[in-house]
């Protein structure tokens, strides 16, 4: 499939955002620092410089930070094909490896990392254009499989909304975070297609506002309706029964079934079940990880204190005030109602049922 | 007790902030839209105005609020002491009812009215004059009863924490929701004050900031060192293990121990008890509603939704994204550990121990 058809199946299923483009061998990111006051794109051709634009937050999101580390390296392998194969390896490996410290939390990157770097150490290239074209389709197939498998788990998803029903979710899981169309927000976008009538609210997701800032935007783009509430307000919500279902992306799924994703997701999970509604998690498999046996051992990424104390720039909180900024939290498996894959509905036990798709 | 004693006293007690002065028969009230960038004091002598500033929150916290409308009375009084004491009484009675609608949540604004309104009706004054100077008096005495409340809730509650304990507070519970000192943020005073050597972690309390613009100010001012966490924060620091007790004001609390409070309370409860965390709720007993018999009967205010959809004054979220602002919400009293008010610590079942304190 190429972009062309990839644009005309997004369309076709309502959706307009897509956060990246590649052109003439040039990666364009949409800057989602600067939405929605402003539709920045920016290009790049140095693949230190796209791990820069991950790590600085120009695009976030797992799936999309895997798709942009994949063109990246991509950059990486263009920008050193007048090398004999031998160097070139070493020294794509070197940039790759930069690239994987980007950020730690998402599994996508590494993943994404991995499979070109599994084509570069197979010894199947002895030419090194050649090598650097085949790493472009794979990162091409890598983005395309992306938006397919949110298509996909969209349909699998939907089917678990009532009609009518208050959906709330958390930061942006959405087109914006992905290769196109979006993990929970495609599940969403999926029941508004299927008429489902579904009210959405979104938490304004402090301290980057990815909620009233990205998925609030992503939406009203596409003809959505959503409800803005500051991320404390989610279990007011709950238990005056505005809310029937809470649906969030993931970072990285453990093999256990817990659950990283954006900072306040365990509270919301937590909420959820103490007002008897079910917790769903919309995440293609490659952001499962049987390699990490629980939450436990996921790397929780802390930012700079200053994303809480100031805002846009501006000081608010009080001078000389510390403060503290996970970005990250892990949401224990047995608040997971499902898992919602392009591969269908995953439900606990966990460690079996994710082993079971996934193998 | 007068206005130099009581500032001793606090000094004393290691409390510098004070938010409301009462000087030749004025009130100023320290603006605290405007910190903790300005310290602008703002002088009234109008009772509708004093209404207006407690419905735009240049003054806000329960007890605050319930001290303000005092005094704001004690204005209307001297500005109809021309007035025949029947007529008087019918236009004094007309800005008490205005004054009471100023805010619906806290109970302390109505209690603190009601108070002057039952010497004005009692028929005991027939000087104007003479009632007016009673009425000045009685506000003060509310004053200083809360500030005397706040410190001996104080001795009280810090005996509940343990030393070198991390303690999450949410909103601003301080010096300046209230006559002085500070109700939860009382209690950490006291505790820093015998040398507990306790952590405080503040949430930020969006949408007003109250957490790091004011809590973490009024505290650096007396150099107590806070740690600013987002709200949605809370569930990670608790599974953690960095916290060791939740601490939180009220604006009414009901006959059966449910608990109106900032908004986001009722999701920090939840998380406390899901990780086996006390929850403490400081409140002088003004703030305790016999007449209200549970959460349910209490009117939860909605402010403007630009208070969610913009930021200092600058709009953040998506251009036409609905957004919902109700500004308090419930905790029931199931999630209560204790509550610590000035006549001792209140355990559960609270319908008999609250009847118990209050009779």
């Amino acid at each position: 499939m190429n972009r062309e058809e990839i644009e005309k199946k997004l369309l076709k299923e309502g959706s307009r955002v897509v956060p990246i483009r590649w052109e003439d061998r040039r990666l364009s990111l949409l800057d989602q620092r600067l939405l929605p006051s402003s539709e920045t794109w920016t290009t790049y051709d140095d693949p230190d410089k796209v791990a820069h634009a991950i790590t600085s937050m120009v695009v976030r999101g797992a799936p999309a930070i895997g798709i942009t580390a994949a063109f990246g390296m991509v950059l990486a392998a263009f920008g050193l094909k007048g090398q004999p194969i031998e160097t070139f390896k070493v020294n794509w490996l070197v940039l790759a490896k930069r690239m994987l410290e980007a950020r730690p939390t998402a599994v996508n990157l590494r993943w994404a990392v991995h499979r070109l770097q599994a084509i570069v150490t197979s010894g199947n290239y002895r030419d090194v254009s050649r090598l650097a074209r085949r790493l472009e389709q794979e990162a091409l197939a890598i983005w395309y499989e992306d938006i397919m498998a949110n298509i996909t788990m969209g349909k699998h998803g939907q089917a678990l909304l009532p009609a009518g029903a208050g959906i709330l979710t958390h930061c942006n899981a959405g087109a914006l975070a992905t290769g196109g169309y979006g993990t929970a927000l495609g599940v969403l976008r999926a029941a508004v297609s299927a008429g489902k009538g579904i009210r959405i609210f979104a938490d304004e997701t402090r301290p980057w506002l990815q909620g009233s800032r990205l998925t609030a935007w992503e939406l009203l783009q596409d003809g959505i309706p959503v409800t803005i509430v500051i991320d404390s307000a989610a279990g007011y919500l709950m238990r005056k029964g505005d809310i029937e279902a809470v649906i969030v992306g993931a970072d990285r799924i453990a093999a256990n079934g817990d659950v990283a994703n954006k900072i306040g997701t365990y509270g919301v999970a937590e909420l959820a079940r103490a007002n008897g509604i079910p917790f769903y998690v919309a995440a293609p498999t490659s952001t499962i990880d049987l390699d990490t046996p629980s939450g436990e051992t996921i790397p929780v990424e802390e930012r700079a204190p200053g994303e809480v104390t100031s805002f846009a720039g501006h000081p608010v909180a009080a001078s000389g005030a510390a403060a503290l900024n996970p970005v990250f939290d892990i949401t224990p498996n047995d608040l997971v109602t499902a898992i919602i894959t392009e591969k269908g509905i995953i439900r606990p036990p966990y460690r079996e049922s994710l082993y079971a798709i996934l193998t």
